[in-house]
C-alpha cells in the first residue's frame, strides 16, 4: 500500500521494531526493560532484533484503552466490523513479503507452508466478515407478547447475543499466523464485536509485531478507536507474567489460548481465581488416535502407511492434529503396514522443530516412552535421543527425524503415560489382540481433537462401535483419512473433551467460534427505540431488517413465537 | 393410577419412605446411616419421616448404573425420550395430591403457589418433549465434499450435538418442584439424552423422593434402563459430602446447580479440580436491580410502588429474581414512591421463610446492611432483626415481614457489601443525585439475572444509556415491569454474568437450556451407515428426515454448504 501525500501513515515496516503496540502506537520501552531475542531454529542463532517485553504499565494502558474503545464503539455496525476484517486481510496480504521471510527465520517453517498459512489466515478473516454481515449468527429468538392471556399477560421477549468486551488472545507457536496475532481467536473476537489484546508469542515475536502493525492500520482505516487492538511482547523473565497479568486484568472479559496443556491449565486457573471469573477457552494437547481396522489394513497396508507417515512427519509433527497413537489388530497385513510406515518415516528428512525448548520437551517425552517396559522402537535412534536430551539443546539447530514406536494393547492399557501427547514427529503403534481389544483401547484414549478410522466394507460393525466410542472422546471423527489438514467450514469442530480443550462445547475454528465471545441477553417488553437494531420489527421505526429464527427451524420455533 | 392385575407396580406412595432411589429401586439403608428430618417452617417442628442420607456405596451404584444406562440407551430415539418426558409430567400430575401437601409442610409455601409451580414443572417437561421431536435444536451443519477441488479435495463435514453422559442435578430450596428433582435442569438433561442423578435437597426431601418416584416410573414405562435416573438423599453430616462426591465421580460428565453463591462456587471448584474437569452450570445469587427513571416516577409513583412491593414480599422474597436494589433520582415524586413502597410493605403479611438456616442468613445480612453507615430503615423493625439474629432460630416458626432500607448514591458507591444479594424479603432503595449518578450505580451492580427499567416517554435518553450498561451486566432487561414472574419461551434468558451464574453463555430455562448437556462432534467423510440418523441425507438408505441449518438462516448458510 503506497503512502499518499494526503495520508501521513508511513510505509509498512519490513522489520519489527522490537516493541509492543499499544492502542495503535509503538511504545517506548521503559529503561532497563526485560529484553529477549528470537532464535532461528535452523541454526540456533539469535536474530538481531531485541524485543522489549511489555511492562505492567503497557499492559494497563492496553487493557484500559480496549475497555474505553469497547464502550465507545460497541454499537458500530456489523458492516464496519466486516470492513475492518477485510482491511486486516488486505494489509496482511500486502505485507506478505515482509511477514513470510521473518516468520521463516523465527519458526524454521518452509515458505510454501507459511504462504498457505497466510492465505488461510486472510480467508478466515474474510469468512468471519461474510458471516457477521448477516445477523443470524446472533441466535435471535423472539416471543411476541400476548396482552390478553389469562391469568397474566404474556410479556414479549427478544433474545440476541451481545459481545463480552475486551478479549485477550494467546497465539500458538506452531501456527504463527493462522492461530496467532490475527488468527482464528483474534479474528472471531473482532468479528463478534470485542476489542483484542494479543500476548505476543516469544518464539515468533517479529512475525507477531508485523501482523499487529497490519491489524492496527486496518482498525484505524475502518474508523474504530485505536484501543480496539493492542499487541504486547512477552518474553524473557516476563514471558509468563504478561499472560497472567492480562487474564487477571479487570478490563479483560474473556481469553482464548492455543498451546500446551501446562500453559492452558495454568491460565485457566488464573481466570477462574479472579474475583469475577471470566470465560477462558484453551485448546491444548491432543493425541489424535488413528484406528486402522482389519479389512482396511488387508486392502491397502502400504497406501495407509504412506498417508500416515506424511501426517506424522510433516512440519516435524508440530500440528495440533498430528496422529500420535495408531491402533491395529495383530496380523500379517498389520506387520506389513508397520514395516512400511517405519520405512516411510526413515526416508522422511530431518526437519527443524520450532525451538530448542520444544525440541527438548519432545526428546524427554520420547525418552520416557522408550523407557516404558514393553515399548519398542520401530524407526529412530534411541541413542541419539538420549544423547540429545542429556545435553543442553539451546543454540543448536533443532532438526529432528520422525520416531516410531510400537507396543501392545496390554501395555497401552496399563501404562498411562503412553496416553499423553508427544508434541513432535513421534507416534506409537498399539497392536491389539482383536477387535474387542481395539474397542478397549479406544475407551481409554484421552479427550482429543480428532479420532480417525480407516475401514473397508468388511469393517462396518467394528467401525460402528468405534464411532460410538470416539463420538464421546473427540471433536472430529475422520473416516479413511488422516487428521491433519483441517477443513474450515460451517460444520468444522476444532475442539474436543478435556484435555484437548477446557470447553468441549465450543470450536476454535469456523463460524461457531464467534459465539465464544458473546452471551445471550433477553429484552422484555422493550420499547422499539431501545432495542438493538437487529431485534426490531420491520414495521417499527428505525428498523434494519427481519432475521429468521436460529435455534430451530421455522416450523417448530418461528422467530416470532406467540 | 390404579394398580392393574397385569401390572405388578404398586400404587404411588402418598408418603416418602425416607430412602434414596438408585436405578429405580428404593435402597435399604446401611445400618448406622446418617439420618435427618424435614422441618415445617411454619411451626419449627420436625416432620415424622427420618431420611437416610445416601452412602458412598449408594452413590457409586447410582453413578455406575447411569454410565451403563447411557451406553445402553444413548441411541434411543428422540421420540422415546419425548415420551419419557411426557410420562414424567403425567405421573407428577397424577401424584399432585401427595406431592403438594408434603411440599407445603416442608417449605411453608402456599398451596396455590405450589400448584402453579407443579404446572410449570410439567409444562417444562412437555416443552422439552416438543423441542426434541425435531432435530433442529442439535445445531446441525453440513458441508458437502468437493472431490475435484484443487489443490486438495474438500472433505465432507457433518456436525451435530451429542449428549455428554450422566448429569448430576442439584435442585434449589426455593423452587422445590420447578428447579428441583424434575425441574428445568433434570428435564433438559433427560431431553438432551443424558441420564440424571439428583442430589436431593435437605429442605424438601420428601417432596423430592415423591417426584423421583414419578420419574422412575416414567423411565421404566418409556423403556429406558432403570439406571437412567437416580435420587440420592443428602442431609445431616453428609449433606455436602454427597454433592461433592457426585461432582467428583468419574461417571458423572456434567452437573447443574441452583442455589447459593457459596454452594455453587464450592462445587464449581470441585468440578474444576477433577483430573478431567467437567462442565458445571451454577445459577447462584442475584440482586436484580430496578431503575425507576424520573419521568416514570413522576407519572405513577404509587402504581410502581405497589407493583414493586408485591415483587419484593411475595413468598418472603425467596425468588432468584426478587428485586433487591431500587435506584431512583432524588425528588418529591421519589419520596412519594418510597413512602408508598414502605407503606405497602408494612401491610404485607409475615410469611414463612423456607428454613431456619435461610432465615438466619437473611437476618444476619439485613443486620449487616442496617449497620452500614449511611443506611436507614424505611420499613421494618431493627430491634426485632437484632434480637432474632442473636437467638438460635432453629425449631421456631420462620416467619418474616418485608424489610426496606434506603441509602444514597455516595454510600452505595463506597460500600461494596451493599452490592451483595440479601436472599429474602428485603430491598435497599438507593437515592441518586441525578441521571449521571444512576448510570454510575448501574455500572457497579453485580452481574445479575435481571435488571429492570421503569420509564416514561420523557426518559428515553437515560433509558437508552442504562439499557446499554445493563446489557453488559444482566441476562434479562425488563421494561416497565418487575423481574419476578419468569416467562418460559424460546427467547428466555435465565442466566447472566458472574456471580449470578458461572456460565453467562447459557440459560437455565427455555429450549436453549438443552445445549448445556451436549457438545458438538463433526464427522468427516463418514459413510452414511455410520452417521447418526439425523445427519443422513434423505436419499441415503436408513435415513429419517431432512433437517435445516441451525447456525444461521438458509440464505447465508444452507445446511448443505458446498
Amino acid at each position: 500500500m503506497p503512502t499518499h501525500a494526503d495520508n501521513p501513515e508511513p510505509a509498512p515496516r519490513q522489520a519489527p521494531l522490537g516493541v509492543s503496540i499499544v492502542a495503535g502506537e509503538p511504545v517506548t520501552p521503559d529503561p532497563g526493560s526485560e529484553t529477549f531475542a528470537a532464535i532461528n531454529p535452523r541454526t540456533g542463532d539469535a536474530l538481531p532484533t531485541r524485543f522489549y517485553a511489555a511492562s505492567i504499565g503497557n499492559l494497563n494502558d492496553a487493557a484500559n484503552a480496549a475497555w474505553r474503545a469497547f464502550h465507545a464503539a460497541r454499537d458500530h455496525s456489523p458492516e464496519d466490523r466486516a470492513t475492518m476484517l477485510e482491511l486486516i486481510a488486505r494489509r496482511i496480504s500486502g505485507m506478505a513479503g515482509a511477514i513470510i521471510p521473518r516468520c521463516m527465520e523465527e519458526t524454521g517453517l518452509p515458505e510454501d507452508r507459511l504462504a498457505a498459512e497466510l492465505g488461510r489466515t486472510t480467508s478466515t478473516l474474510e469468512l468471519f466478515a461474510r458471516v457477521i454481515r448477516n445477523d443470524t449468527w446472533k441466535r435471535i429468538a423472539i416471543d411476541l407478547p400476548e396482552p390478553r392471556r389469562k391469568p397474566t399477560p404474556r410479556p414479549g421477549l427478544r433474545r440476541v447475543l451481545v459481545p463480552l468486551g475486551p478479549v485477550a488472545v494467546f497465539g500458538s507457536s506452531n501456527f504463527p499466523l493462522a492461530y496467532s496475532t490475527a488468527g482464528t481467536d483474534a479474528a472471531s473476537a473482532l468479528a463478534a464485536g470485542c476489542p483484542v489484546i494479543v500476548k505476543g508469542h516469544p518464539l515468533h515475536p517479529g512475525t507477531g509485531e508485523l501482523v499487529a502493525q497490519a491489524v492496527c492500520g486496518a482498525v484505524r482505516d475502518a474508523g474504530f478507536p485505536v484501543g480496539w487492538f493492542s499487541f504486547l511482547h512477552a518474553g524473557g523473565a516476563r514471558e509468563h507474567a504478561v499472560g497472567a497479568e492480562l487474564v487477571r486484568h479487570p478490563c479483560v472479559r474473556a481469553a482464548g489460548f492455543t498451546g500446551s496443556f501446562e500453559g492452558g491449565a495454568a491460565l485457566a486457573h488464573v481466570a477462574a481465581a479472579r474475583p469475577d471469573p471470566i470465560p477462558f477457552f484453551a485448546e491444548m494437547g491432543s493425541t489424535n488416535p488413528v484406528f486402522i481396522l482389519p479389512g482396511s489394513v488387508e486392502t491397502e497396508p502400504a497406501g495407509i502407511a504412506q498417508h500416515l507417515a506424511r501426517s506424522i512427519s510433516i512440519f516435524a509433527g508440530q500440528q495440533c492434529t498430528c496422529p500420535g497413537l495408531i491402533f491395529l489388530v495383530q496380523g500379517r497385513a498389520t506387520e506389513t503396514c508397520i514395516e512400511r510406515l517405519g520405512r516411510e518415516l526413515a526416508e522422511a528428512p530431518a526437519t527443524p522443530m520450532l525451538a530448542a525448548r520444544i525440541r527438548k520437551r519432545y526428546l524427554s517425552l520420547v525418552e520416557r516412552a522408550i523407557d516404558t517396559p514393553g515399548v519398542r522402537t520401530v524407526q529412530g535412534d534411541n541413542a541419539a535421543i538420549r544423547s540429545a536430551v542429556a545435553r543442553p539443546v539451546d543454540s543448536q539447530p533443532a532438526f529432528e527425524k520422525p520416531f516410531l514406536m510400537r507396543t501392545t494393547e496390554d501395555v497401552f492399557l496399563e501404562q498411562e503415560t503412553l496416553h499423553d501427547e508427544i508434541f513432535g514427529p513421534a507416534a506409537i503403534v498399539v497392536e491389539c489382540k482383536d477387535a474387542e481389544g481395539m474397542l478397549r483401547c479406544a475407551g481409554l484414549v484421552q479427550g482429543s481433537l480428532t479420532g480417525s478410522i480407516f475401514l473397508s466394507n468388511t469393517d462396518l460393525d467394528l467401525a460402528r462401535a468405534l464411532t460410538g466410542i470416539l463420538a464421546l472422546r473427540v471433536g472430529r471423527v475422520v473416516f479413511n483419512g488422516v487428521p491433519t489438514g483441517l477443513e474450515v467450514g460451517y460444520a468444522t469442530v476444532h475442539g474436543g473433551p478435556y484435555p484437548a480443550t477446557n470447553r468441549p462445547d465450543t470450536t476454535a475454528v469456523g463460524p461457531f467460534a464467534l459465539e465464544r465471545w458473546c452471551r445471550p441477553v433477553a429484552f422484555q417488553n422493550a420499547p422499539a427505540a431501545l432495542l438493538p437494531p437487529e431485534l426490531r420489527d420491520a414495521n417499527e421505526p428505525g428498523t434494519h431488517r427481519i432475521v429468521q429464527g436460529s435455534l430451530t427451524q421455522e416450523s417448530i420455533t418461528p422467530r416470532k413465537h406467540s
